[in-house]
């Protein structure tokens, strides 16, 4: 058995839009657009959600814009495989984060838990 | 002064692959895609995430596969020009649905009140 559950929703943006993006998806919801420490691609909305991460993420100059989704599971290993039964493509693996492709054609990451392990215990759905 | 939440997650996906992305996303998150009754390009998953609406939608089959995002409002036309004063810009209105492109290119929608009146009165964030 493991568990997974929606972690986040990110914006990917071309990098040169990429502090205006920040700066407008800011506005929308209130938070600043903070950049991860150790990841600076990212900049994160916190609070921007209940229950949901958020964030835009800075891509490729020529890459379309688009937007991602994160499941965060407590066996990467195990939800890849289960998303990859249901039809999904894996398209990339860097460190802890596979990228698949869904049927019909969008991006979804496979990631460890991240958040507060009382957030994903009372929210992640168990799996056989 | 108005309020708006984040209101929903919505995969478009090309019609032909309208039933497959359904059942994939189905099994990602659990509940079964229903198709709305008087919306029946939407399917929408009830329950899968927590506080947020996440539906299939059907869309032109020469269409690109997108994610795009609805913001719920109490003024559609207050917020509408709220985010076009923050740098988005209309491209569509249907009934009371108005379709912006964010600055980086990401398609979001601002629609009527839709939640249970208390998960919008709890969430929602005020503009002056």
């Amino acid at each position: 058995m493991h568990r997974s559950r929606l972690y986040g929703l990110f914006i990917d943006t071309p990098a040169p839009d990429a502090d205006a993006a920040g700066a407008f998806w800011s506005g929308v919801f209130g938070p600043p657009a903070v950049p991860e420490p150790h990841e600076p691609e990212f900049r994160m909305l916190a609070g921007a959600v209940p229950g949901l991460a958020l964030g835009v993420q800075s891509i490729g100059p020529s890459d379309a814009p688009r937007y991602h989704i994160d499941i965060e599971t407590d066996d990467v290993d195990a939800e890849t495989a289960r998303l990859t039964t249901l039809g999904a493509v894996e398209i990339n693996r860097w460190l802890d984060c596979h990228t698949l492709r869904a049927p019909g054609g969008h991006l979804l990451c496979v990631i460890p838990v991240h958040s507060d392990r009382t957030l994903f215990d009372a929210e992640a759905r168990t799996w056989p």
